[in-house]
């Protein structure tokens, strides 16, 4: 069986949560499972291979759970983006819509420069709000971006949509 | 140089963060060197290794950038440790003491049983409260608590004080 279809099988769908209506995909039952995290890691590295890529950028919170391992296997650095206040200064931000009101992300700005070669890393690729913030960060430094690497991604959002402005590969092991 | 210094001279020390007379020990430097990243784990692994850890807890959210791989090392399953309404039902909960008012955590009701040897791990030990309420989740279901693994702790708080109850190994590599 493939790592897609393990993921599949693995997720726990919960009806109504985080709120009624949402079908949410758990995917910490994959996380008990260290071959099949192995092997999760390993199929999300792939086709970076070879881009040398320098920094993988985690989203709060579920994108540091696979970021630094993903790092590790393309022997890069991993940078965290976090809500607004949680990192200390030096740090740059970039506000961006949510469905009612807005949300600011912070990375450091002493860990990445221009010279860098950025992939964006979340857990789930649902609107593409937060990752197309982190990708106007990238920008904003002067650095390239290289891609986006999710574990999973909603097809029936226009997450990709949202991202294609970035005109860079998006890659996801399981679509929902 | 071994791991100790080498971690001490990259963490980045910010004054007055996140409040006034608080010297913030910054680890972010940390995770863009991924040969660090790689010998820190392995420093943080091998006194646990052989204790037949089946399951390391990270507690969020800086738990999470090692945590995961703390437990590939270790061949044990990773399980989140969340502040409340984070993680979807089932969950089991405990609160616990903050400076001002309470606090409360979750984890995953189903992913963990009594049969497991549990490590809890942290990025930093300060007062020991977020520790000492997932231990005391991990006795609630009739787990065994191997010990705890933090990659720094704060000498100066009584956080190992406020673990000993636990009657377990403190692991820590960098004591400030």
């Amino acid at each position: 069986m493939n790592i897609e279809l393990k993921l599949l099988e693995r997720f726990r769908v919960v009806e109504d949560f985080p709120k009624k209506g949402i079908s949410f995909k758990d995917i910490s039952p994959v996380f008990i499972d260290p071959e099949m995290v192995r092997e999760m890691i390993e199929a999300m590295s792939e086709p970076w291979k070879g881009k040398g890529i320098t920094r993988v950028l985690g989203i709060e919170s579920r994108g540091f759970l696979v970021g630094p391992s993903l790092a590790l296997a393309l022997d890069a650095g991993f940078l965290m983006v976090r809500k607004k206040g949680k990192l200390p200064p030096d740090t740059i931000e970039r506000s961006y819509s949510l469905e009612y009101g807005e949300a600011i992300i912070e990375m450091a700005k002493n860990d990445i420069n221009s010279s860098d070669r950025v992939l964006i890393h979340d857990d789930l690729l649902a609107t593409g709000g937060t990752a197309g913030a982190a990708a106007h960060l990238v920008k904003s430094i002067g650095a390239t971006l290289v891609g986006f690497s999710f574990i999973s991604s909603l097809s029936f959002l226009p997450g990709k949509e949202a991202l294609s402005q970035f005109d860079c590969p998006i890659h996801s092991i399981v679509e929902f």
